[in-house]
C-alpha cells in the first residue's frame, strides 16, 4: 500500500493547476458573529463539476502514462467523482466508463453524460455496481480509478487546502468532512506540513459516523445502513486513508441532521453560495459546540454544491 | 446638477476599500459553451449584504461630513439599499432611519432590523414613502441618501466595474442590469475611463423597459406598471444617472421574463452562485441574442443574491 505525502500534493498541483478552478477564500461577518469565530471558507462547490473531487480525479487522469490512458478509465459511482472523472477523461482526450445505479437521481445521470461519460446501469447494490465495473474492466481493460482510496485522488485532493493555507496562514483550525476520507486525508497531509501547529478537525453526520468510531477503535469500522441527509458521506473509510487520517487528523467531530440542514440554510442565506449537506457539516459542528470553537481562526473546505434544486431540504 | 467622473470613482474606492469585499470574478466553462461567448461574472451577489448597492451607501456614508454624520441617515426602499444604508451606518457608527412599505417582505425587514436600521412602516405607495421619509428628515435633519440619483452612490457603484476591468483586461464588452440607473452609470463612467473601446450595454426587463424608452427618446420616460420578476428594477431612470448613460452607454437590450427565469436557474445550477432574478437578465439578454454576441469577450456584473429561499421561481 503505497501512501502519499506532501510532496506528491505538490507535484499533484503541478500536473492539475491549468485545469481546476483556483476556487476563492471567502468569509461572513454574519457568520463570524454567529459563531463567535473567525471563518475563513475555502469554495470547492465553486470548483469544476461543483466539487472537490475534480482535483483528485484530474490528477488519477493526468498521472496515467500514455498505455493506460489510451485504454481509458473508469468507475461505479452515482456522485460527484462520477462526474469529476468523466470531466477529466474528457480533457484528455480518453474514454470514462461510469457504472451508475438504475436509481441515481436524473441530475447525476444528466451530469455524467454532459460531460462525456460512457454510463452503463446496474441494480442499486454495492455488489452489482462492483461486478458491473469489473465485467467492463475486463473487457476493456480501463484503469478503475477508486473516489477515494487511491493514491493520485488523495494527493490531488490535498491541493485544496494547500492553496486555503496560502492564501490564508496562521489559522487555528482546518475542518472538512469525511465521508470515505479522500478529501481528509489529502488536507490532513497538507496542513501538517505547511502549518504543523494547526489542528485538522473532520466533521460527520451522526447518522453515518463510522469514521469518527473508525479513528477511536483504531481500525476501520464499515459504515453500516447510514442514515443522514449529507449523501456524499455514506461510504466507509479506505484504507489508504485510515492510515493517514490516523496519524495526522486530531479529532472527529459527529453532528445532527437538524444542524447540518440549519448549516447549509445560513450558507445560502448569508454568504448566497449554493452548498450541498455534506459541505454543511462542519459549520454544522461549529453551531454545536459553540464554547470549544470560540475565538479560534477555522478554516472550512466547502466541499461541493450538487444540489437538486427540485428537492430543497427547506 | 453634479455629475461624478471617474476620479470620483478613484475616490470612493479609496474611501471605502476596507469595508467592502473586493468580490471574486468567475468563469464557467459550461455556460461559455452553451452560449458560444467568454464571459467573466463579478460576483456582487457575494457582496456585504449581498448587493453591489453597498458600495454606494458605504461611500455615500463615509463622504459625510461630522455634522451631517452626527444626524445621520436615511431613505426609503423595500430592497438592498435599505440593508446597505443600514449596515454602512451602523459602521460608521450613526443611524440609519429606513422607511420600508409595511407589505415589504419579511426577509427584508428582518434583514434591515438585523443591520440596525430603525425602521419606519407606511402605507405601500411611493407618496407615502416619500411624505413619511420628509417627514422625519424634517424632524430629524438626517441626510436622505437616494438609492440611485446621488453623486456619491454613483461613484460608490463604478468600483465594482473598476475591480473588473482591473481583474480582466481586454473585454469587448461590459453588461450590467439596468433599474434606477445607479450601478449602470457607475459602471459605464469607469469602463469608458479604463477601456475605450469596450462596450457598455445594459440589459432590462421588457415588462419594465422605461430606461430603454429613455434612452431611444433622449428623455426620462417614467416606469408606469412594470410587471416582472426582476423587483430591483422597477424604479425609473434618475436624472444624473440618465445624463451619465445618455453618453457612455452603447445601448440597452431587453429580454422576456422566461429567459430571465432561465439564465438565473442556469447560474444556479452551473455556478453555484445564488442570484436574484434582476442579476440573471445580463445572461439572458446573451441567451436570447447568441449570435450577435457569438465569440465575445463578456464581463457581467451579478448585482446581488437575495432571493426568498420560500418562494423561488423555479
Amino acid at each position: 500500500m503505497k501512501i502519499p505525502v506532501f510532496e506528491d500534493i505538490i507535484d499533484a498541483h503541478q500536473l492539475i493547476k491549468d485545469f481546476i478552478h483556483c476556487t476563492p477564500v471567502l468569509t461572513s461577518t454574519a457568520i463570524n458573529r454567529i459563531t463567535g469565530t473567525e471563518i475563513f471558507f475555502k469554495c470547492e462547490n465553486l470548483q469544476k463539476t461543483g466539487a472537490f473531487k475534480f482535483r483528485g480525479a484530474s490528477n488519477a487522469v493526468f498521472s496515467l502514462t500514455d498505455e493506460q490512458a489510451a485504454r481509458g478509465v473508469g468507475t461505479h459511482s452515482s456522485g460527484n467523482h462520477a462526474a469529476a472523472l468523466a470531466l477529466a477523461a474528457r480533457m484528455k482526450g480518453i474514454q470514462a466508463q461510469i457504472v451508475m445505479p438504475s436509481n441515481s437521481p436524473e441530475i447525476k445521470k444528466k451530469a455524467v453524460a454532459g460531460y462525456g461519460g460512457i454510463i452503463t446501469y446496474c441494480e442499486p447494490t454495492l455488489q452489482a455496481r462492483e461486478s458491473t465495473l469489473l465485467k467492463i474492466a475486463e473487457e476493456t481493460c480501463i484503469e478503475i480509478i477508486h473516489p477515494y482510496n487511491n493514491f493520485n485522488v488523495i494527493a490531488g485532493q490535498g491541493t485544496a487546502a494547500r492553496e486555503l493555507l496560502e492564501a490564508i496562514p496562521h489559522l487555528d483550525i482546518v475542518m472538512c468532512p469525511v465521508g470515505g476520507g479522500g478529501l481528509l486525508s489529502g488536507t490532513a497531509l497538507s496542513v501538517k506540513a505547511l502549518s504543523p501547529s494547526t489542528k485538522v478537525l473532520a466533521a460527520e453526520p451522526s447518522g453515518a459516523d463510522d469514521a469518527y468510531r473508525s479513528l477511536k477503535a483504531g481500525y476501520i469500522i464499515p459504515s453500516i445502513h447510514p442514515k443522514t441527509i449529507a449523501d456524499g458521506l455514506l461510504t466507509s473509510l479506505g484504507e489508504i486513508n485510515f492510515v493517514i487520517i490516523s496519524k495526522n487528523v486530531d479529532d472527529i467531530v459527529t453532528v445532527s441532521e437538524e444542524s447540518i440542514v440549519k448549516a447549509m440554510r445560513m450558507v445560502w442565506e448569508r454568504m448566497k453560495l449554493i452548498i450541498e449537506p455534506s459541505s454543511a457539516v462542519p459549520l454544522a459542528a461549529i453551531l454545536e459546540n459553540k464554547e470549544a470553537f470560540s475565538n479560534q481562526r477555522i478554516g472550512i473546505i466547502l466541499s461541493g454544491g450538487n444540489v437538486d434544486l427540485e428537492n430543497l431540504p427547506f
